[in-house]
């Protein structure tokens, strides 16, 4: 199975108290597995500089191909992550031109005063360079370091989807080409645990990720989604696998006196 | 402001990959919130037993005083946590006698066979012991290791619940009263940005949790809520200074031309 990782971080202390459900990392974990990547780890840290900078520090020790994070771009005193990722990769903070350009000019159309907190957003590590954000001022943030490439996102919903995928289009065009494909199935009448075994010698034999999602109770009224999934360079090779071990389980699935549905 | 670190993981693939999104965290983390925890960060691990290691191994290193998890205890072969905390504490797994009771009593109920996936579900790391799980049949696991108490809930939503709040009824027996106070106002034409330095103030004068959450465009629809927060071991003491800073805050807005809703 092709492995080509990455790691989503989250940054805000509304996510550590439970106030927010964390449906960013939810929303970048989707687009970058329907890409082909797996996802190693999503971290959720508070907006504390020592903290973030030891995030960034953790996930670049686990050498992924691609971090991308959301939160702590905005202009308030507790958004911190650009910072952070400084801190982490010992660069100073200077003011991005291209940066500083964008978020003059967006507050300038509105007759608004430049204030330090403002110009805040167009500060950089020394080397990043920004990302567009049409959906809001602060720009997205990006940089290479090794072999691991880094992406700040804002936290606001609209305005990470909207820098991530312009990230994303620009990224598509440099890498190889590898497709990601599911497909599930749903059971009813058969227990999770009178299909556990089975699975378990399907993983082995075919090497695809297979991962039942139990939606009914185990015993009273069990009832399971398989999800099949694997990716590969080879759009067509992947499909037939996945698709080949759908029908096998669904095979055992009727074996064992279910129903698919 | 009063401290009392935890930490929460999450493990289970469908987070990772997105298809999840993860509010048994948010949960767990709104929960220890409540309680006067200081929630320090939330992780995400698939479910390999290497992965979930280093997970436990890294929040342990961090010295918290708690550490919930959810997912990974069901009877597949993808539920490997308890067998990734015993790696990391450096536990043999063992029979626990309690959970092999309990898990023994509700298939056989079913008058079904006890498979060697279903008793695995009482497979614990050597001193650990089980929590009741009464909305499904994998108890939780329960250990405490130097000064950190590890709670393992199970990832279906409502069993977390059920066993989280059975475990957290005992705790809160054992620790003392710690009281967890906020308030917030929402506050229509003021920007994120005019606010900010003022907020900056008020958090070092008063040294409680103040965030900004922006709802509406920065420029073209300022709509914020701000939310203050603070614990102590004084309930009196914390909800007047949190009512007070509030006030404080209301004033200042309205002094930048806003509204309150």
């Amino acid at each position: 199975m092709y492995e080509w990782s990455a790691e989503v971080i989250a940054v805000g202390n509304e996510i550590l108290t439970g106030r927010t459900v964390n449906t960013n990392s939810a929303f970048i974990a989707a687009r970058l597995t329907s890409l082909g990547f797996q996802v190693r780890r999503v971290t959720v840290v508070g907006d504390e500089v020592e903290e973030i900078r030891e995030c960034f520090l953790e996930a670049l020790g686990r050498n992924p191909k691609l971090i991308i994070s959301s939160g702590g771009l905005g202009p308030t005193y507790d958004d911190r992550t650009v910072e952070g990722l400084a801190a982490a990769l010992g660069r100073k903070l200077v003011y991005n031109q291209e940066a500083l350009n964008e978020v003059t000019r967006k507050y300038k159309e509105k007759g608004l005063e430049l204030t330090e907190e403002r110009l805040k957003m167009a500060l950089f590590p020394e080397g990043a360079t920004p990302i567009p954000n049409e959906a809001g001022i602060a720009p997205g943030v990006y940089v290479e370091v090794n072999n691991t490439e880094i992406l700040l996102a804002p936290g606001v919903p609209k305005e990470m989807e909207e820098v991530t995928e312009t990230f994303l289009r620009s990224y598509l065009k440099r890498r190889p080409n590898v497709f990601y494909y599911e497909e599930s199935l749903t059971v009813r009448g058969v227990m999770e645990s009178a299909l556990a075994p089975h699975i378990k010698r399907v993983v082995r034999e075919y090497g695809l990720y297979i991962k039942t999602h139990p939606k009914g109770h185990e015993i009273n009224d069990p009832y399971l989604e398989v999800q099949i999934a694997g990716s590969s360079y080879d759009k067509d090779e992947i499909t037939r696998k996945v698709k080949n071990v759908r029908e096998i389980i669904s095979r055992i699935a009727m074996s064992l006196g279910g129903k698919l549905t």
